[in-house]
């Protein structure tokens, strides 16, 4: 058996999201399932992240075990002939055993877009979360800059999750104009006559939703309804105290870092 | 009453197309909704042209009569409060009684896209058709130059239709090269170690799927399976000549003259 590292792109409109789900299709139960039929065995597939329902990948990262001797690029060729346009593998590499995409991985990094404006291209629609009002960017990087270092996340995490530990370190959490040069996927003239905000966050890991719940808080920043001052929502600990969560189809996964 | 003229991009994929049908959502079907909603009173609305499932739009045109006193800004701001994010009405314009989005309109201007290489970005492949072999561009070129002029355009036309009057005038048809800049809504690097061609077409009309037609027989001539001189095709007015139906979703609208 050999490890496989597996970067992959995907626009996440229609899936139930990476992790597969008893209805629904996901990134993972496809990978499985073409996986699965080179192998002629059941193969299992990690994420290095959990993308939910809607949410974009630049640069995903799986890994799994193969006995398939095909070598790597054959491979990629093989799984592109066989996914959906709406996935691609870009790369497929072969990495030591104890390489796995979530526990290996040293960070990642998240985008999440927003369509500042009165109007949004309906072909930038599915990948920004729409604010038409006046957004105060100095404060929101004010409170962008709170994120960075050591914190406890509990404030910015779902309920429901029994995640012991949610102590982070974030190393880069600031707000960009994108507006003159609209990354890929975005097209040109993504928000006729506003802006193109991005909040572009890197950390050693992320706890459940908790990018889009750091955006809704940014945005609340942003429209001058809550000080920039963040530090007491990390002492609080409480997520009823932070911001909403922000829509998932204004978040992209854009790399991890091994 | 008075009589408007809307500009509209909107993003395909999900619809049945622009035309009102019996079954699935078009965009003259939700233009119909809100615009009788706001008149209280039935809205029929005219398109320019009937795109079907899949093509996308980046400067559609309709017309319709209102009651509504509302200024035309409103209006617009008004449609697109309530129509889905991937129709925008870009802008409404009040018109002579007379205009008619279809019969007072000149010309058209279509956008065929071929992604010619290996693999296409998970994002450009809504709006794009793949096309892996090699292709020869030059031949391409020769063959889109017989199609401008005045021409008997029935081997281009669906079978099925019963256009008695084939005859159309291109003015213009040529094969551009967009790797390195792709048009909105496309993202770069849309088609990593290709290209990204395209096949531009302005006429005084169109017939259905004649676009399509065309795209699918200028790719057999650039796989080489096909001879660039078109005319032939012309005189013997025969679609089973011709090339296959290209898909849908590599086509745009593109703007449409008065």
């Amino acid at each position: 058996m050999r490890s496989l590292k597996l970067t992959l792109a995907y626009e996440g409109t229609r899936f139930v999201g990476w992790q597969r789900q008893a209805d629904g299709t996901s990134i993972q139960g496809l990978l499985e399932a073409i996986l699965g039929d080179i192998d002629g065995a059941p193969v299992a597939v990690a994420g290095a992240g959990r993308t939910d329902a809607g949410v974009h990948a630049l640069g995903q990262v799986a890994s799994c075990t193969l006995a398939s001797a095909l070598d790597a690029d054959t491979l990629r060729k093989a799984l592109n002939a066989r996914l959906p346009a709406d996935v691609r593998v870009l790369a497929v590499d072969d990495v030591p055993q104890a390489f796995h995409a979530r526990f290996s991985a040293k960070g990642k990094r998240y985008r999440y877009v927003l369509a500042n404006g009165p109007m949004v291209s309906p072909f930038a629609a599915r990948f920004t979360w729409q604010v038409p009002g006046r957004l105060d960017v100095t404060a929101m990087q004010q409170a962008a800059a709170h994120l960075v270092g050591t914190h406890d996340f509990s404030a910015f995490q779902s309920t429901g999750t029994d995640v012991v530990h949610a102590v982070r370190t974030v190393t880069l959490a600031e707000i960009a104009d994108l507006t003159d040069e609209p990354p890929t996927p975005l097209p040109a003239q993504a928000v006729p006559g506003g802006r193109l905000l991005a909040f572009e966050v890197a950390a050693n890991g992320f706890l459940r939703h908790m990018v889009r719940a750091l955006a809704g808080t940014l945005v609340e920043v942003g429209l001058r309804r809550r000080d920039p001052d963040l530090r007491a929502l990390f002492e609080s600990a409480n997520r009823a105290l932070a911001g909403p969560t922000a829509p998932a189809h204004g978040l992209w996964l854009v790399e991890v870092n091994y």
